[in-house]
C-alpha cells in the first residue's frame, strides 16, 4: 500500500465502492500488529528487561507477520467488493474472515506485550488491542452481510459459527488485555 | 498526511517515540469520519432515498470536517510526544482529549448514518462507529496516562472527569449504533 493516507481517506469517503469498511478493517488489524511490534521493540535490549527478551523477539516475529498479511487483505478487499459484484460471494465471506482469524492473532499477541513490554509504552499495548478488536468487529460484519446469502449453506453456517466464536473470544480476551494495561500505567 | 500507508505502519512498528498509540487512534477516528462521509455520499441522490438527503448532507459536512480535524491530529501526536519530553504534559493531555472529543462527535454522525443510509452500504456505518469507538477509547488511555502526573490538579481533574463521562458515553452510543446496523443487515 503505497498510498498516502490522506487520499486512502478522501477515497473512502467517496462513494466509489472500494476501498470500503473491509479495507479500513484490515487498516486497523495492521495498526494493531504495527503497535506490538513497537512495544516490542523498545522492550528489547532495555536494561533490566533481559529476561523477557525472548519472547519479545517471538512475539515481534509474529506481529510483524500478521502486519504483512493485514496489509495484504486492504488489496484483498478490492478483489472481495469486485468478486461480489460477480455473485462469488463465497469469497466474500472468506476474505473477511481471514482478516478476522488474523486480528484474534493479534490480541492474543497484544496481551503478551500488555504482560511483559516495557510500561512507557504500555499505553501503546491497549491502543494495538482496542484497534485489533474494532478491526475483529467490523471484518465480522462483512461475513454478517454475505454469509446468509452464500447458496452453500454448509461453508455459510460454518463461518457464522466461526465468526461469531471469534467475536466472543476476542471480547473477553481484548477486555481482559484493556485491564492489564489499565493496571500497569 | 502524505506518507504512505505501508511507510507509517512501519514507522509505527519502530521503536522511534513517534508515531505511537495517538497517531494511530488520530487515524482510526479519520476513517469513522471518512467511511461516515462514504454512507452519505452513496446514499444522496439515491433514487427512493430523496426523503433523508438534507439531513444526510448535513452529516456529511460534518463528517468531512472531523475527518481533516483528525488528520491534523496525527501531526500533533507527534507534537504532543515532544511536548511530553519538555514536561509539557499539560498539551499531552490537551491533544488526546481533543481527539476523544472529535470521535465522540463522529459516533453522533454515525447513528444518523446507520438510521438513514442506503441499506447497501449500512455496514460501512457499522465498521464507521467501530474505529471512532476504539480510536476515543485509545485517546482516552494516552489521557489516563498524562493527567495524574500534572501540577495542575484542577485541569487534571477536569480532564479525568470529561475523560471517563466520554468514554462512557460513548460506548453506550456506539453499542445503540452497533444494534442499528446489525437490525438492517
Amino acid at each position: 500500500m503505497q498510498e498516502p493516507i490522506d487520499q486512502f481517506l478522501d477515497r473512502l469517503a467517496s462513494s466509489a465502492p472500494t476501498p470500503g469498511g473491509g479495507s479500513a478493517a484490515a487498516v486497523m488489524g495492521a495498526m494493531g500488529a504495527a503497535l506490538t511490534s513497537m512495544v516490542c521493540n523498545v522492550t528489547i535490549g532495555k536494561k533490566g528487561l533481559e529476561g523477557v527478551e525472548a519472547p519479545m523477539l517471538a512475539v515481534r516475529a509474529e506481529s510483524a507477520r500478521l502486519q504483512v498479511r493485514l496489509t495484504e487483505m486492504m488489496a484483498e478487499d478490492k478483489a472481495r467488493r469486485s468478486a461480489a459484484i460477480e455473485s462469488s460471494l463465497r469469497r466474500a465471506t472468506e476474505v473477511p474472515l481471514a482478516c478476522a482469524r488474523a486480528c484474534a492473532a493479534v490480541i492474543a499477541l497484544t496481551q503478551r506485550a500488555a504482560d511483559l513490554g516495557y510500561r512507557g509504552v504500555v499505553s501503546d499495548a491497549g491502543v494495538a488491542v482496542l484497534a485489533a478488536f474494532a478491526a475483529l468487529r467490523s471484518a465480522a460484519l462483512n461475513v454478517y452481510i454475505n454469509a446468509p446469502m452464500l447458496r452453500d449453506r454448509i461453508f455459510a453456517d460454518q463461518s457464522m459459527a466461526e465468526i461469531d466464536c471469534l467475536v466472543a473470544y476476542a471480547a473477553a480476551d481484548s477486555e481482559t488485555v484493556y485491564t492489564t494495561v489499565r493496571g500497569r500505567l
